[in-house]
């Protein structure tokens, strides 16, 4: 076992799964936990999502080999102060936030003297809170390690293994490539789902009413992306400003690309355009990160 | 039983669907079928999609007191006109399509003597042809009729109940209504979904296989939209063009003010939208639209 003590602060979906998923996987560790609500560790303790829950970030962390912030990008700084002072001092720090640049600032402006490796499983579901996680998420889904330059290659590997060990695959990139991949593949999907959301909501000629009726042609798959949390979104584009900002203004042309073909009854630029997209959707379901079944059926 | 004789004008996933319904909801319904491809028209014939696969539009519809064209909206007026000869008089036309006022004076135009009733089941899924298609597609889902003002009202409760046999609840509006109110939950959410992923495709800085590795951050549900039939949403671009171009101007405005948000950094107003999202999810799922299931973990 790479660690034998292990701290989760923050006790949401990523924290609660990853203590559920420690427990079924790596039994022989012990784990402690904290969250800032109240309601959220009484919940927390009544579900097990660690074996102890304790009331402050800084007793979490007494005694333990491992420490992942499992809290909102933007609070990442705050939590690691309140551990700097009770932190062992062999300790690692690692987290699981979505954008990984400013989480590997904040770390080593408040813990110069520890180890900080952030990482990023990326899984999650659209539910939040402390009832969310379960222990499977991590299962064949990637997690993506940033080590600073600095960072010891021994304690990098130990991070890998026991990520490894919760069922997840494990890739090593720097941060700032790391924040350009997911400003595609998450950030930039995530802000278009909540943007055509509130589209919708805001329109005169198109009752709410209507909007729901009718939303199996499409938009119930981009309102399930926009119910994901609040706080933790608003953190990653503000966050992940550079990167998103950029991938915005390559979507926008390919936006406007497609509208002037569209003005202008150009139906071959949309057909290869339409085509082209079902290869990387094969190769998707061909890597095994997703489900081939037909799901707009809802069968299940 | 409103009808006793139905032809089935293409036999791909809502053709193929439609007639699986038939035979499964109404069993005494006569059910012929013809597609344009012969290699569907054999794979209908094995799977049973009709009762009869025929070999020419003309000869399906012989002897048919209703006929629906499930082709792409492009495909419509070439379709009614294929079968206007052989048509019975008394015949209602109908449709499956996604547009509908282009639908509507296509029939128009092409069987002047007929009754059209122009109709849009929303239900679908992200995969096509003679394979696709299952009996269950329509329970539940709402099916717009857009009769023409001159339509006479037996034969629009006639297709309505047709249609309310078959699983589907059925809602009555005027055909520039429903174009509107589709661009927004249905074209624009596809026409998006499309073109981040060809964005995604058509990047340097981030490898295909990069994308395809982190799809689960978001991405790989935009994938599954994208997988949709390319001459379908060709089409339904083209034929639904002002509502699309409508919808698409209030989007790019929407997508514009949270851009500017981002980069002056300005957190309230992310979270706000953020959290207002959350509520049509709910109502979706409340009226039965969607599964209160977390989908992203796909564990099904």
């Amino acid at each position: 076992m790479s660690f034998s003590r292990v701290a989760i602060i923050g006790l949401g979906l990523l924290g609660g799964s990853l203590g559920l998923a420690l427990r079924e996987k790596l039994p022989g560790v012990e784990t402690f936990g904290y969250d800032r609500d109240p309601a959220t560790r009484a919940r927390a303790a009544e579900r097990g999502l660690v074996a102890q829950v304790v009331d402050s970030a800084a007793e979490a962390v007494l005694g333990c080999d491992l420490v992942i912030l499992c809290v909102p990008v933007g609070a990442m700084q705050e939590a690691a102060r309140e551990i700097a002072a009770s932190l062992p001092a062999g300790a690692i720090v690692s987290d699981v936030g979505s954008s990984k640049r400013s989480v590997q600032q904040a770390l080593a402006e408040a813990l110069p003297d520890h180890v900080a490796i952030p990482a990023h499983p990326v899984a999650g579901t659209e539910q939040s809170g402390p009832d969310a996680g379960f222990p499977s998420l991590f299962d064949g889904r990637w997690c993506i390690l940033t080590p600073p330059a600095n960072a010891p290659q021994d304690a990098v590997e130990r991070l890998a293994e026991l990520w490894r060990d919760l069922g997840a695959r494990v890739e090593i990139m720097d941060a700032e490539h790391h924040d350009l991949v997911l400003a595609v593949t998450s950030h930039i999907p995530h802000l278009i789902a909540y943007t055509i959301v509130g589209t919708a909501s805001d329109m005169e000629d198109v009752t709410r009413s209507e909007v729901i009726k009718y939303s199996a042609g499409g938009f119930r798959d981009f309102t399930r992306i926009a119910a994901s949390d609040p706080v933790m979104w608003r953190d990653v584009f503000l966050n992940n400003r550079d990167a998103v900002l950029e991938m915005l203004g390559r979507f926008t042309e390919d936006l406007t690309a497609l509208q002037r073909a569209i003005r202008a009854g150009d139906g071959d630029t949309l057909h290869e355009l339409f085509s082209r997209t079902r290869d990387i959707r094969r190769s998707i379901i061909d890597e095994g990160q997703d489900d081939a079944a037909p799901d707009f059926g809802r069968d299940h």
